[in-house]
């Protein structure tokens, strides 16, 4: 079998979901997420939001979180703004816009969504003709594996505040972002109306925690899960897993190792010589390397080819995850080392290069 | 803490599907149901429908299943008929709709649909003016716990291939359905274009396994499952669910269960001489009684208040599930004696009632 | 040719609404409803509801009126109200739910939805697990042609009001209800949230004047109109329907005629000794006659056989428009004489019967 | 009052169209466009296709047009290919997104599709994580007064059938794209599967005619106008537009018309040395003014500011329309003299310019 660095859900669940599933298996609980774990993962969301008045719903999946969040921010004719590679834009097969929605995106190198483009975006439209802007969506970390800065949620929120814009943070990798960047849940809560804690991609089995800030957008928000089919009747296994994530800040532990082992990906790509599509600053890796290079590395390992540049170069994706043994990233190093050729570990990175 | 016939969904998994998921909890699994456990349910599940050219979807909860086996089947003018208890017109915050069709709904006592009641549905209908009625949806077992019997459905599935009208069973309880009837998946899968099993109410801690029969229907179809939110990164949750629920027939057997239950509860009930709102026939009992003696078991139990049929009396909706222990039901059982009337364990029950 | 019962839309319009095209056929006005002649149909149909904060748009048709209001005022969770014969709910092919929304019907002998079902309905629904009702639907006159009354709009107003439920009336045939009941528009704007003024069935070419009274249902309301498809190019056209129909009390004149027509009729029907589907009440009859009358009758005049009631007896709709010649009324009649035997036309009506 | 270049909507319609109206404005004819008016109207488009088995549907407008036969043409999970420019992506707001398909865009800066854009735009589509894309939407001629050849229609109809791909043309100007590519009625029927002809745009005073060429589109493709509102209970009204436009070749004369206005202003501005943002090839025409220019010119006559190029220049956009008087034309291109210095209007213009 070759080691994958494919994603960060190739791995089933941190043990300790398990023993939380197992130790209250044949209990009796309440259904449709009325039940005991769940009520201890909200309340444990909350802490960690350190606001009480947030309502925390807990979903199956991202998709899931996405459409219905969406669909229930929005009136028909108003509109998502996103970065042309944002999720929802690319790797949803329409889910947004079968909920009846145009997403309007912003072209971005890196992923992410600034107010200049946010605003560029605004200009275009006239009333009545054209959809009317009302929701700014990001993912954090993007789906190219870089992290908003305290200061860029600031301003995109301060703007979209000014602007009658609601924001919705995709946070399917959130816990890594915000390892990256040093902010907590609470600073989160406080930088948008809505956002989701991903757990299927940090250590749980599935589950995505949506947490609704802005108490206006709470009204009645239960009746969005249950119409698009979220609401599990076992609830129960949703809750099991925050409940045992949200515990001795496990959740973050997890997200830290999976940054970890990116770090010391990328930093021996950096070493050897080699350039990235964009910065690693979470636990995506995008190094371009030659074709030649590629097909070795690709005997013994999985990955995505990302975007091809040029007729001999390609970006690669590498994903590291709360459960990416060190041995394994060492092993792939070594490899790495080997189809490397001496002069380009020598070459001189130029100031400014990424990473 | 009071025991609970609330549900088949109070309890968490039989203890199987935990040792699956434990036991493959750490392999590297291909993402979006390509993994090997998910492999391996679907070939379980083909093997016991006799088809090998059946499709079959894993998706986290039955809402969710109806709503995009729906959407997948129509067309936007096309309408889905339903009984009027049917889960999809009475319990699902209107998902069929909100994907753009109507439901057209018949009345029934029992909960079934019957062919009389579609033909007469199929006159209202003339062209362009109103919808296009497509599809036939029922439920097995119903909401209400009766079961269709192999004439009833094939005289439905018979009726609907003349009329150009699609069949779709929503199985949430068609293991205790088939137990019932005494009937097989390779039955079912002769007898309808597309149904799902339910595995949440039978044992699985989530998952309803969507089956296409129709080859028609199969093209694309797994856009819809990812579209509509349903296809989880970690597919491997759902495929442990159906890969241990399908060995050695323990879906069956739990099902078996189940009614086993829910059968000893009825006739004692009748034994006693109480009435029933509808025939007992699954896992689902609706006794009528008088309201001094719900509020006595109320005290030791929890159970739905179905409906108030007058002043003195409401039948109540009890349900067993695979995880039903026999001395629960015992302990309920002599409960029920001592608030029943000696005079009411003599009443003759005339033939004809129900059970 | 036969002369037609058919509807109120078998003729064009009032030759005014032509001239009025006519002299204003050349100039150059702006595009999407921004003209002088929608300006000023605007300006005239808020005078007549004496109330200059309604906003009024003018849009081709009914049932785009219909969805594109519902849509409008509903969020995806929430339901509309009707009654079982509501247009939208029998004649719009699915065109609501088609917008995502489900409509929750109470049946109704007359057509009518009365306080009483609207509250036996609410009491249908606990939260999250099925749709919230949000919007009650009526139409006035409705399909059966009957008038609701002062006190009715009253009393269902205020039952909504304190039971936050908005109201919409489908005013197809508003004009013919208002000269009914002598409510004028400025009663009916105190009434309602949303109503629309029929012009198709009153004397235009094409055109329903749709009036938001509610103020905060105007905000962006627009939008709607446009997303729709029911933003037409040349607005001026529905502008001179409006136009002309609110000079000198046009549009209520004609429907004054139309319902003479019908009273004519009925009162002809009533004499002969005929019973009535229900009650007679504006340019719509229900008379129930035998199969052998009607096809004698269809021999010269085209109309619906609305309901089969008996193996003999079915009862016709007659329909009569602002453009009803007294002549053809009268012709009909003399035939409607020569088809009832004598002993019907003598036999005592029961008080209490219908008309 | 000034002069509007605004656009081809402007005026009311051509006079022989009131007349029809008139003429038969009292005769009783069936509702829902089964009237003799829109039969003649559907027979002489026919003739014009050289096609009896297409099927004709009438509509009151452009942007309903479109967004029933793409909600009629695609799945759920199926997407419309577009230029970024088309008037679905840009001026409908979001009315194809709200039947819930998304549109995918091709950027393009003439606003013409072409069959390297949609190859590109297939290449990023992995099955079920995207959409599908299933339908081509081109507007002939385009938003930036572009027309289609023979060659590039032919091009992309062969690659879309051999892709699995539908081909609709928004025809909401086709009449004045046929006239300027020397193309008829019969060959657009031959090179897609749906298109339609404007009349709103030329001469009516409103109305689309939907061409259903594809057999397997046109089943119960007349649901879908019903169901989006699109049926007018008048029919007449809209087969008077069509029955008039399609007597003697009018529409095709007006556009003749149009375009020739546009080719003279077209032709004075080139002559004066003025650059434009495209070819003026129908009746729009988009020259680059300086600011200074514009002002001079708004004082006297009305027409959209449609790109800001500089801080100097801007791009117009002149319409004229099948009214547009040759005098009007005539002195704006003499008040266009006054504000063009003397050296602009000897400027060598570099070969390969526009126009």
């Amino acid at each position: 079998m070759k080691y994958k660095f494919l994603n960060d859900y190739s791995e089933g669940c941190h043990p300790l979901i398990l023993e939380n599933l197992a130790k209250s298996n044949l209990s009796q609980q309440a259904g449709y997420g009325n039940d005991e774990l769940s009520a201890r993962a909200v309340s444990k969301i909350k802490a960690a939001c350190e606001n009480e008045n947030v309502d925390v719903h807990l979903v199956a999946g991202g998709t899931l979180a996405n459409l219905l969040v969406i669909a229930a921010l929005l009136k028909p004719y108003e509109s998502v703004i996103s970065a042309e590679s944002g999720h929802i834009n690319t790797h949803e097969a329409g889910a947004i816009e079968a909920t009846g929605h145009k997403i309007e995106y912003v072209r971005s190198d890196d992923g992410k969504l600034s107010v200049s483009g946010i605003a560029r975006l605004l200009m275009k439209f006239p009333k009545y003709h054209t959809v009317k802007p009302r929701l700014v969506y990001l993912s954090n970390s993007t789906e190219l594996g870089t992290v908003y800065s305290r200061e860029e949620l600031e301003d995109i929120y301060h703007y979209c505040s000014k602007n009658d814009l609601l924001v919705f943070i995709d946070g399917a990798r959130l816990p890594m972002a915000l390892v990256a960047s040093g902010l907590s849940l609470a600073d989160i809560s406080g930088l948008c109306d809505v956002f989701y804690i991903g757990g299927t991609k940090c250590g749980a089995l599935l589950g995505e925690a949506i947490v609704v800030v802005n108490p206006a957008l709470q009204i009645d928000f239960q009746y969005n899960i249950k119409q698009r089919g979220a609401m599990l009747a076992k609830g129960r296994v949703l809750g099991a897993q925050f409940d045992t994530l949200f515990t001795d800040d496990l959740i973050f532990n997890l997200a830290r190792h999976a940054n970890a082992m990116a770090a010391k990906i990328a930093t021996a790509f950096q070493n050897l010589g080699y350039r990235f599509l964009c910065p690693a600053e979470s636990n995506q890796v995008f190094p371009i390397l030659k074709y030649s290079q590629i097909k070795k590395l690709a005997e013994k390992y999985e990955f995505f080819e990302w975007e091809e540049l040029d007729e001999d170069h390609s970006a690669l994706r590498l994903v590291t995850s709360w459960a990416t043994p060190e041995e394994a990233v060492d092993r792939f190093l070594k490899d790495l080392k080997s189809v490397t050729p001496v002069a380009a570990a020598r070459r001189v990175i130029p100031s400014g290069d990424t990473l």
